[in-house]
Parts: C-alpha cells; structure tokens; sequence
C-alpha cells in the first residue's frame, strides 16, 4: 500500500485503512489502551493499540525505531489534528537496539550543545532543531528568489585559492598537488570578476575561516550568500538591492516563525554618529558588540525598525577593494546591517579603475583579478550575509551552532 | 537619466532619448559613418556615430571599455532587434588602457583554452562562454526547483571532515588548527543522517577530489548536485525521482538551448546486459568510456533515448555503504546515469541497518556517521550529479573547463 504523511491524514475519509510511515517519537502504555506517537517529516500521528499481540509488539520498541503503520483513520477530537489510527498492523523496518543518549519527545532538548552536536544524527531530528534548519533553507530560498528577480545570476567559483590575499590570518592552508593553496575565506575576486560577465551575480556556498577565537557566534565554515552589482551610483544602490533581498528572504518564512518588518527604506546612520549613539570614544575604528547593541537598541526605538545600516566605517578598518567616499576619504563607501544588534551582512562599493588597486596593490594583486578591472569594470559593490548568523537572529538561538546542522569550529571537526 | 537595458530598446518609443551602459563590444570605422556596439548583460546595441567631434572620441575609445551611452531611439531595419541609438554622447567611465589578449567579438573565441583560462576574467565576457554559465546557473535552478516540489529540503553540509573514510585516494589534506583533515569528496554521510531527519534532502556545493590526472572530464573541484531520500522501496525509487528532476533542470534551458527530450521511464539495462551490449569481456569489473558510449548508442537507436540508466554495478567496485541486490549479492542495488554516451550521474540504494554497517567496516567506522543508523534509519538512496559533466554534455563541450568559470586541476590554481 502506497504510504501517505502524517498531514494527510486529517483530509482522509474515516474508515479508510492506511499505511504511514515514520520514527518511533513516543509511547505511551497505559492500563486498557498503548498509544504510538509515529513521527515522519511532515509531522506527528498517533496510533492507538488494544489489540493484546500488537500491544506486546509495542512494549518491545523503543524510541526512534523506523515503522510501516497500516491502520484505519478514525475520527477523535482529542487526538492532533481531530484523528488518529486504530486496528494498526506494525512493521518494524528499523530496529533501534541501544537506549538513546537522549530524549527526542520532550518540546526541548535537555541535553547539553556539545551533547548535542556530538550526536547531530540524532538531536537534529528534534522538532525545534530541524524546524531552525527548515528556516535556513527557506531564507536560503528567499535569497535567490529575489536575486534572480532583481536580474541576478547564479555562480559557483573556486574554494581552493592560490594565495590568501585578502586577509593573510585566519586561512587554513593545504596540500595542493605537493605545493601550498588556501580555503576561499570568501569569493570576493570572483564575484567581482563576474560582474563584467553578468553585471549581477549571487552565490550560496561555504566559506572557511581559521577563526582562532571560540565563540558564540564564529564557525571555521560557515555559508555565505552573496551578491555583487555592477552600474551602481555608490553603496546605496547596493543598500537598496540589499533591502528587498531581506525583505524576499523573510518572506519564505512567513508562517513559520514571526518574522520582523523590512522598512522599504532601512534606517541608515553614518560611522561617525553610530559611534556618538554608542557613547563610544570618537576615535573608535570600529563598532564593539555593545556598540552595535546600543546601535540596534535606537534604530528600534527612533525608527521602529529591527534592522539598522551602520555606513562610512573607516577605510583603515576596511579591505583593501573598499572604495572610499570621494568627499572624504577618511570614510569609505561601505556598510554594515545590523539585525537585532548584531551585524549580519557585509558590504560596500568597491574599488573598479585598474589604477586604484595598483595604487594600493603595488605590484603585489594576482594578474587574474586585476585583468578583470584592466579590461574595464564599471561602478560595483556587493555584500555578504552571514547565513548562520541570520538565522540565528532569526529564531531566537543563542549559538550558531544551534542553527548549523555540523558545525566545525577550533574543537570539532567531526561528525 | 536611468539605464535601461540593450533588450527594452525594441520597446522603447523612438524619438525617446536614453541612457545605456555597458562595455564597447566592437567598433567599426566607415568613411562617412561609425558604429559602436555595446554589449551589457542582456544583449548588444548599435549606436551610430556622425558628429565629427563624438568621432574622434570613437577612434580613440578601445574595446572592453565602460561606457554610458545618452542617445535617441531610432527605427532601423538593418539594425539588432530593428532599432539603433543616434546622436550619441558618450562618456567612458572606465578605460582600457593596453591592447586585449585576444578579441571577443568574433563569433568564437580564438584564444586557445589555456589562454582563455589564464584570462578567465576577459574570457567569460565572450557571448559563448558567458551562456553555458548562464545555462548552468539555470540547471542548478530546476533541480533545486524539482526537488522542493518533491518535498526535499536544502541542507549545507561540511566540506571539512575528519577522516578520508569514502575513498583514502585522491583526497586533499590541510592543517585545521594544528591537526590533518581532508576536504569532503562528497556530502554522502552528512546526506544520509540528514534522512533521518528530513527524509528527503539535497545539497547543491563544491566536491573535491585531488585527481592526479589530466583529463578533458575531471576537476580538482566540481559542483555536485547531491540528492537523498528515504521510505523506498529500491533503487528504482530513486531513479524515478531522478527522472523527474532531470527533466526539470532540462526544462529550465528550454529556450536558451537545443534540450532533449526525457521519456516519462528512462530506459535501463542492468550492467551485465551493458557489457553485452558494448561488446566487453563478461568479467569487466566497471565500464569503460568507450562502453559508456557503446550503451549511449544503443539506447538511441533501441530506445530513442539519450538517456540510459545502467543499474546493478557490481558490488566490488562500488563504495562500502552500496545496498547489494537481495536477489544476487554479487551486484548492487545502483545505477549511474549516462547522457550521450558519458556518465553523468551516480547513485544508488544505500545500507541503512546498523549492523550491515558494522559487519562492512568493522570498527572503523566514525561514530557521528553510525549514529545515524544507530537510531533507526530507514531504507534509503540518492544520487550525485556532476554539473560541469552535464552542462558540457548539454552544450557540446568538448572539455568540463569551457563550462566552469574558473576551473581548478592538476596544474591550475589561478585565476
């Protein structure tokens, strides 16, 4: 019998018989009656026993056992979504032999992250972790969505690079045909490069950090999307496009979680008056984590908005490819959006005449990034969000790792 | 004035006055008149020079650099799409200042493939190179779009691992914070715990295999297209998804390219029959490129299919977690899937008991991975599909590397 999901059943005609199929969530033996919580991707159904052999079958499984159910569908207002299957004939596909490190049926988890994360296979079945991990493909979603909207196109490019030139720190070296190369800490010179191919382009992909530091909100991987545009104005057509890609990406997940308003124009503060909101010292090269709370904390109270773009960082603070604010260049043409206080996307207008990187380049840029602007390169900039770090935000989750299905950091490298 | 685009000129009403931006595609220099073509991302422009002043300026402009072009519409017959822009002003917003290594307005690139890929930033802008990452940006988009129909969800899996356990040859090591670790060759056992928890899953993400050969088929790192599923029957669950999902990545480029058509059952012959077919001693363990072709054929003139499944490889040469067939142990429960001639896809049903796992690899296995089935996992396959592999078997490409933006092998770290 073809199997159906736990959501069918509410809009299937009592007295049909059935075959659903799923994991052991919960069991209940009660004196006259044993009652199966069957959990499969789309939900829960329950199963009830008084049939005496079927009965014993029951008190032998355990939790996370794989099941085939075939039942009736019978009316029950009590039962999750008013019914449940009687006269249940079950198979055992899965046979779970050991006791679990853990409960799965409780609304949270009571085992420890780092329990947890050591058995990802399991925990992740939880409903709250898989529901954050159903959240990060959905915005995921959203993201590309609104990008292919706006004209974007997609690219996959190179995670294995010959130097670490952006940033020389943090970069995990390897063994590349007997001679060094680099993990990718981001696709900034390719999607750069690409902007004089398609003008706009977005990637979904990992990106590597050889983050020193254990912290609540750094991953050695984490999963960057990004964007760049090329025939922009400056960084605020950048902003804009930024804009309504949030705005898309927090529409996929209506219905899931509640999900804060997008202004149609972010409230956006200079630098130099973030740090003034912050009461942060004016020589400040950067925004402290308290700092970009404070900063949160007014954008929400000034302007009702949740999210807050910080602009004009300092060009000493900023990657070589920064354009600055032609009025002064103390400042450069970038940004940063904070959501809930909390910086979760990176971005600016870069550099694009061939003489300006190799002003600041000397003669030290690799010749197939620098062909790109050589060979002309309009106005452009870009941002990246930090997925995990969003969806954090999201949700609620006080840890990356609780939004991350296999983390890696300093500690693990495993599962 | 606001840009528009090359492709709204058709529309536009002439006597309009507007502004296009883009790169100077090709120049041509008559007696009485000159010709500018601008190319932007949607397409090219002709724009007609006769003022003697915007003349000169057109002699000295060079190909390649960005301009934006303020003009007047004008009906044209001869022109692309029937119109042109007249009485130009045109300023250069980025110069070229040195020759172009190779010319990018003939109709193909002249360049050999390794200067191509040495100047992949100029060699992508060509129209040719530029649209088969434009039709692998719209496979990508049908199989994540065919998936989510068929109730798959997007997971990000860790290209870091801890051990080489798939395959110990051909692997990359690196340092992760003082100890060795491997970059993921696939995202297979992260695929298979995330059935337990999603039960259908997919990841679209770089793969990477230190391939110490040089072949026109093979990269150091491709995109696979990685799909996972549990509740089946067999293997032939999977295929029919895979079906599925080939015919709505190939619906994606309808339009953008000559695609073949899928039948509703691809045809499948089991690979002893293969090697019948291709003429190949009974006792060959795999099939070579040549059968692969020999197969290819058959199923076009037998079948009139350019597709054709060759099921149950033998067990021998499939990897550990391969479900054998229950019939024959001898072969497995697998298929790889070839596209004219060339195998672009692998997959199969997969153990999924805990102790059939044990029993193949002892005590070797890591935990986090056996966790999975630990708990209860049920019966379940998937598959990998090479992009580049695919695309280059849709556009005719002679090797993956025209395909592939910017491509990473036994020689090429850069650009």
């Amino acid at each position: 019998m073809q199997r159906i999901l736990s959501t069918q059943l509410a809009t299937t005609e009592p007295g049909t018989k059935v075959t659903i199929a799923g994991w052991i969530h919960r069991r209940r033996l009660l004196k006259s009656v044993a009652f199966l919580i069957v959990r499969d991707a789309a939900g829960l159904s329950q199963v009830v026993v008084t049939d005496p052999a079927t009965r014993e079958q029951v008190e032998r499984l355990t939790e996370e056992t794989v099941v085939e159910v075939t039942a009736v569908v019978t009316a029950n207002e009590q039962a999750p979504q008013g019914v449940e299957l009687t006269s249940p004939e079950i198979l055992e596909t899965s046979r779970v032999a050991v006791p679990l490190p853990f409960e799965l049926h409780r609304p949270a988890l009571s085992a420890s992250l780092p329990t947890q994360l050591d058995h990802a296979a399991l925990a992740l079945r939880h409903p709250s972790r898989a529901a954050n991990l159903r959240i990060s493909a959905a915005v995921t979603r959203g993201f590309r969505r609104s990008l292919e909207e706006q004209r974007f196109v997609e690219i996959h490019t190179p995670k294995i690079v010959e130097s670490a030139t952006e940033s020389g720190a943090n970069v995990f070296e390897l063994d590349y045909f007997g001679r060094p190369a680099y993990l990718a800490q981001s696709p900034q010179f390719f999607k750069q490069m690409m902007v004089g191919v398609f003008e706009r382009v977005f990637e979904v992909g990992p990106v590597f950090r050889a983050e020193p530091s254990d912290t609540a909100r750094h991953l050695a991987q984490y999963t960057s999307l990004d964007a760049e545009m090329g025939f922009i104005r400056d960084h605020r057509d950048v902003m804009a496009a930024l804009t309504r890609t949030i705005a898309g990406m927090l529409g996929e997940v209506t219905g899931m979680i509640e999900t804060p308003g997008v202004p149609d124009e972010i409230p956006a503060v200079h630098f130099a008056e973030a740090l003034r909101i912050a009461g942060a010292p004016e020589d400040e090269p950067d925004l402290a984590p308290a700092h970009e709370r404070a900063v949160g904390e007014w954008a929400l109270r000034e302007h009702g908005s949740e999210f807050v773009f910080v602009t004009g960082y300092p060009m000493r603070k900023r990657p070589f490819y920064t354009h600055p604010d032609p009025a002064d260049p103390t400042w450069s043409n970038s940004f940063d959006l904070l959501f809930r206080g909390l910086e979760i996307v990176t971005g600016g207008q870069r550099l694009h005449r061939y003489e300006d990187y190799v002003a600041v380049l000397g003669g030290a840029g690799e010749q197939g990034y620098l062909d790109a602007f050589r060979y002309g390169m309009p106005a452009h900039g870009g941002w990246a969000i930090g997925l995990e770090r969003f969806v954090a935000r999201l949700t609620g989750a006080a840890n990356v790792r609780e939004v991350t299905a296999f983390p890696r950091d300093l500690h693990r490298v495993a599962p």
